[in-house]
């Protein structure tokens, strides 16, 4: 057995209450090197006089990535409090993995030998709003969604979709245009819609707060808003905000307070200010979002900034009623600001979901006391590589999403913001060449994935558009322009995924074939009564795909029939 | 290469904040398989026409623990953030490791493959006091140091010595006696005093605590403590407490009103009650430590419970000045508590010190979000077994401390709580079956080491004792029956300690000699300017050692000559 590749460490994916009476163990071994795994486990202080007392219970293979074999058992510890090891077994050998190495027997002189979970606590438990796993998002970028109210169009507003989206052009999108356009939402059956920031700035994307208490006038005003959100809520869809913490626009107010007044400024310390005076050419000398002098970096260790930005957080909360935060560069804020933020929100709002975003393995923010999930982008990554753009075959993309899948725990997964494109990436059809039988695919996979899906708006009509700001084209409401048998498709869907439990994140997800050199893939989402089978060929031409497991009989979800 | 032996994941011991500047960086491969590791790193957002832009920087080698070798860096990021891989090369091959998987060559078309450290913040640094790492600790159990007042004698007090201890005899030791022989532990030159607990209690360890904000009367009033922490101080003796905050003891005032009260008792929500009535036998229907009925666990993710622990971790701080809180059976309080805790104790004493009672992996507490140290009983395990009890040989007893050292970041490793023995545990020399040589050599150990090393009461006097209660015997204060040669080996070690910064912490550790036949062991400690040499025979011959590394001359700091 390859002893190096075996790996455990509790308090993270391997090791986790899953709720208030379940633990999840789970292993990782080299693949193909071991038959059976079984959890030696027992509760630390249960002793008889030969010594301490054990039972086994059998894992259950989970997947595997390419490199690792992962193998997973649920436990419910009588006492909610737990040592354990594994038992290996292969032909060649049987062994014992603990905290301390390897033994060929099981120790029972010491439980100090054994990996721990010490207690289950209901305050430690990742637990995301239980609303989150049944939404299906959608993501609206304002100023291109709908102009519904020309008189508050900013200086230069162009025609609706008259020329292509530049980095500084305007087309007066606005929350009235949302609210008008509220039925093709409902009629999609999306339940959540995520905006990018809606409050006082400069450029079309608003990234670059000026004022967090304010509303930009180019979308309308605070009352304007109230009503959109609660439209959306009548019509059973969550509203989630933008906010962007790690960094300000140039024009914020603090900011501009420091260029004005320096060393004198009362804001000095709202910002990570190397020198004085603080200048911005040739390069700013204080830290910046990446290096764009126009995005000052936020000092969120300081108390007033932190009081400044959970009262923001607070009051869209308490004024408006907004359901969630979606956080902007959150990976590059202090954990100690998120702790703080996710006591203040949750303290007003118990269901409020927070997502951040984070490109990268994002286990230290999903422990329970941060966020509720992040922007799933190595999903994103794997399905379009597979789907939209054709670079990697069946059997790279079941590694890929297997090792997704492994790297948290499945309450986390089941939260997670599985995104196919944003108004940071390149539009699906784009990137599909324009096959739209490929996004149907992605769209399938996207749909009946474990997780909540995000639809970026016009992706469900087939609009097109390459990197940003090509992606931020005004939707298209002329009916003849939107691909309606696209949304048709996308609708039915999303229908399934609300009809059958077992499509959406009740059902254990699974690959069953995916082939390095057949360029199609079987998956299966199975639930304690149901298993639904999905075979998805990812090419060009026509292939014969047997059942798997012997079924015999089915019934076609899609067609509704036999 | 045995690409199923690498491994990294950020945010733990492979990868963190070292100070405010420094990343430190650790890699885990496979024995003897990498030849040259290099870490590639760069910032996220610095890039060219060609694509991102990284440097190389080698990794030295820094252990190895039987199953793996680890490589090391460090490297000050200039704006604080970075994006990094690595390049491992052997005879055979070079590859590029990843957060995605491993590459041929390094991709600059993207820097999502890569590692992620998003930024550097001064907050989520892990971070103890800085007297912590000079300091050495002395554990105290009260009862049995020294009767220094008999006025104040528990009933049925026993002459000092007089008999065995047991678990329900009481011999009168008290805050006076501390005070009496502070000159003992002066002379000693112990800098910390650990007291397991002085709080109102009807056993002789005091762990079932009736009253936290009361000292038990046998030991003294709060007057006589007062005057206790104040002499330590003058003295430059650090005081710290312990806090038995998983549970309380059966007579605690709450627990008693809940059995009295039964469920219209106010306090019933501050225990975990599984039932009414609430009742004791013949097992308890109420979570307990261990199944223990005596000690009923305190539901800490109560807000009264979470308020009045927290009065008390202030009360002791405010009103007595004590520098730290020992906390028993730490793992099994919830950590949203420990993160409060930490707040709390820090906002009114930022130097306070906070060390857990964990016996395993303690990484999840490690963070900088609540402890500042954990009982390092893994540490323990391996030098009581080489030195104490001969059951591993030097070689296993390098892979045991190797292992140790590279489970925790180096500032988690600087404050460790090492200690050789504790009132649950046999004592050193009668574990070493009275072999005093061999019991010098642990102290070398223990008093060279990386970490804070702590004293238990009397072993610097060659006391002995089994398992509690037998560790638990009266302190010889007759000088006669004291073991003088061995304190003042300890007391002289101490001294070098104090002496050499690279005796102490400033030295870098690294085994040069342990091999599993031979039965002595070489290590270094070394800084910028010194090193020191360190030479073990562990076995009963005589042995030769060669000096390593071509030493010609030295300095014989133990006899002070050439």
């Amino acid at each position: 057995m390859q002893l190096e590749a075996i790996y455990h460490r509790p308090k993270n994916n391997f090791a986790y209450a899953y709720n208030e009476k379940t633990l999840h163990i789970q292993l990782r071994v080299k693949k193909n090197d071991v038959e059976k795994v079984r959890l030696l486990y027992g509760d630390p202080y249960h002793w008889n006089k030969d010594g301490w007392i054990f039972s086994y219970k059998d894992m259950t293979f989970s997947g595997n990535d390419g490199l690792f074999d992962y193998w997973f058992v649920e436990v419910s510890p009588e006492f909610r409090r737990m040592r354990y090891g594994f038992e290996l077994t292969n032909d060649d050998e049987s062994i014992i993995y603990t905290e301390k190495g390897f033994f060929t027997e099981a120790p029972c002189d010491d439980v100090a030998y054994y990996f721990c979970f010490p207690f289950l606590h209901q305050a430690d438990i990742f637990r995301a709003p239980e609303w989150v796993k049944d939404t299906v998002w959608y993501q609206i970028f304002p100023e291109r969604f709908a102009n519904g109210n020309p008189s508050i169009n900013p200086k230069n507003t162009l025609p609706w979709g008259s020329t292509e989206p530049l980095r500084d052009n305007f087309f007066g999108g606005d929350f009235e245009g949302i609210i008008q356009h509220i039925d093709h939402l409902v009629d999609l059956g999306v339940t959540g819609i995520y905006f990018t920031p809606i409050f006082k700035a400069f450029s079309n994307h608003k990234y670059d707060t000026i004022d967090y208490m304010e509303i930009d006038p180019q979308f309308g005003d605070k009352k304007t808003f109230k009503r959109l959100v609660d439209i959306c809520h009548q019509h059973g869809i969550r509203v989630m905000l933008d906010a962007v913490f790690n960094h300000s626009g140039f024009y914020f107010g603090p900011f501009q307070d420091v260029l004005e007044n320096q060393e004198k400024s009362k804001y000095k310390d709202w910002f990570h200010l190397r020198e004085f005076p603080v200048k911005t050419t040739p390069v700013p000398n204080y830290d910046t979002f990446a290096f764009t002098e126009q995005m000052p970096k936020l000092n969120t260790e300081n108390e007033e900034v932190k009081k400044y930005l959970l009262d923001v957080a607070k009051y869209w909360i308490e004024e408006f009623d907004i359901d969630g935060w979606r956080l902007d560069v959150a990976n590059e804020v202090d954990h100690a600001f998120w702790r703080e933020f996710r006591k203040t929100v949750k303290s007003i709002k118990p269901d409020a979901y927070i997502l951040g975003e984070i490109w990268h393995d994002s286990m230290p923010w999903l422990q329970g006391d941060q966020f509720d999930a992040v922007m799933n982008y190595p999903f994103t990554q794997g399905a379009l590589d597979f789907f939209a753009k054709g670079k990697i075959s069946a059997e790279e993309f079941k590694n890929v999403i297997t090792n997704v899948l492994h790297s948290y725990p499945k309450n986390v997964n089941e939260v997670a913001f599985n995104l196919l494109g944003s108004h940071d990436t390149p539009r699906i059809l784009t990137l599909a060449d324009g096959n739209k039988d490929r996004i149907k695919l992605l769209l399938l996979f996207q749909l009946s994935f474990i997780g909540t899906p995000c639809i970026y708006y016009g992706d469900e009509i087939g609009m097109t558009g390459g990197q940003d700001p090509g992606c931020r084209k005004c939707m298209i409401w002329d009916q003849e322009k939107q691909d309606q048998e696209l949304f048709t498709f996308v609708k039915h869907l999303i229908q399934l995924r609300k009809q059958y439990p077992v499509f959406c994140n009740d059902g254990e997800f699974r690959f069953l074939e995916a082939d390095r050199n057949k360029n199609y893939l079987v998956y299966q989402k199975q639930s304690k009564d149901e298993t639904l089978l999905f075979m998805l060929n990812n090419s060009d031409k026509e292939v014969e795909i047997p059942f798997v497991n012997g079924i015999r009989t089915a019934l076609d979800l899609w067609n509704n029939c036999q």
